[in-house]
């Protein structure tokens, strides 16, 4: 059979979308659809890693590291990083990795539970990223300290986030109480997608998502198509690159002077676009 | 036999230690140790919920609420409310939540991992952190938004956590690379603990832990050992009370002119400390 080819004028990707919603009713996993549905549409070829329907282990421990004495002592970057090296990691860490390699561009899509991501996607990272894969990549010297943070093995590529969440918006707003939603996902942003070298796209977070009617639906949805058709032309988050002179090396602190007036915090790290 | 009673002028209390790391000869299970010994010799009582021992479940799933038709739609929330509202959560979320009645102070211990707590721990928040145990609680009207940030189930109480990280100090200063410490523990700090009610002790942080030898911990092994003798006398993280009058309601917003000069981000919901 021919394959079909989409006729709009967008070069096609490799696209994951690593999901973690228990229910494949749930708003998020209608969302998710959406999103396959678009993209498949526009040539690209999707995978979906769906989380609860591969019943994914969540907590690293001794049995993911088959090769180390499970008498021994467990140092989990360690072992991590021998396991990687001797190609020794479990084959499900290895499925993930491959298609991470694969995937020109990675979603991760989640419900907002306790302000960060559920327990199941979490464990995701902590397995998939593993030492020499995601961290511990590249030399350290007085000009570099390790391939990360703009640089690493998945350089190259886009990530985006999908979040859903019951708060208001206006709760994770500059001075909301929930603090700003951009740097409640600061630490998956910038501390798992940028520093592992991809370039990251803003979220999209749909709120009080408990009280979506089905217009709400359809605006969600419709705004999340038009992500979909951009992901390769929109303005990903300006993150400072590490290597790229703008820290001092080794105490990785911004450089004197390069702060704006008036930002701290998370902020530092993004640079100050004109 | 006889209860042996400390003879320092502190009254004792309940702690509760929830621990994520997997191997008990590690640097985390060799400090938390150090603080079970110092909180008893203070004649307190400590409980610890060793997680991985426990081979805790990490994934919020349709098995949390067994009272519900495994074939109708799973809301979260919901389900979770029906459930602790009809004492039917499974035993291990009920022996955790009795655990929290019972604990004066909680502490949360674990090493950092990707820049926020274990999988297992966040499956142990997740799971024990019900609908109308930790959120979900009170009434919302004009003057109040439910009994959270400062009000709630567990106020009354206090909690701190208990943190490795192989990182260097400077990468998590105020211009550091990471981000800093405080904000990245803020989602916990004060999405989780303050939220639920809890007064939340400054954490306390060992970095660079890889490199540690003996001397380094025998140091943080003394200092840790002095937070637990200061639990009662340490000053709280100031947190503003979500109900206390420094909020919009609904919106929830930080109310204009409360905010210090150069103040932004997670550090508006602090209290300008004289």
């Amino acid at each position: 059979m021919e394959k079909i080819v989409s006729n709009r004028q967008v070069p096609a990707m490799n696209v994951l979308i690593v999901f973690a919603h228990p229910d494949r009713r749930s708003l998020n996993a209608s969302l998710r659809d959406v999103a396959v549905e678009e993209l498949e549409a526009l040539g690209h070829a999707v995978e979906v890693s769906d989380l609860y329907a591969m019943a994914w282990k969540s907590a690293v421990d001794g049995a993911d590291f088959p090769a180390i004495d499970p008498k021994a002592r467990l140092k989990v970057a360690a072992a991590s990083g021998d396991a990687f090296a001797a190609d020794a990691l479990t084959d499900d860490v290895k499925a993930e990795q491959a298609k991470l390699l694969r995937a020109d561009v990675l979603i991760l899509q989640f419900p907002l539970w306790w302000f960060t991501m559920p327990a199941i996607l979490k464990g995701w990272v902590d397995r998939v990223y593993a030492y020499g894969f995601a961290y511990g990549v590249g030399e350290h010297n007085d000009q570099r300290w390790g391939d990360r943070y703009g640089e690493g093995t998945l350089a190259g590529k886009r990530a985006m986030l999908i979040v859903t969440t019951g708060g208001w918006r206006e709760h994770y707003s500059p001075s909301g109480i929930n603090g700003p939603i951009d740097d409640l996902l600061f630490p998956i942003n910038h501390g798992i997608l940028h520093y592992s070298g991809y370039t990251v796209l803003p979220p999209f977070v749909t709120y009080r998502v408990d009280r979506l009617d089905d217009a709400g639906f359809a605006q969600a949805a419709a705004a999340l198509r038009e992500r979909m058709r951009t992901l390769e032309s929109t303005q990903p988050i300006p993150f400072r690159r590490q290597n790229g002179g703008d820290y001092l090396i080794p105490s990785l602190e911004l450089r004197p002077g390069l702060e704006a007036t008036g930002v701290s915090g998370f902020s530092l790290h993004l640079k100050q676009v004109e």
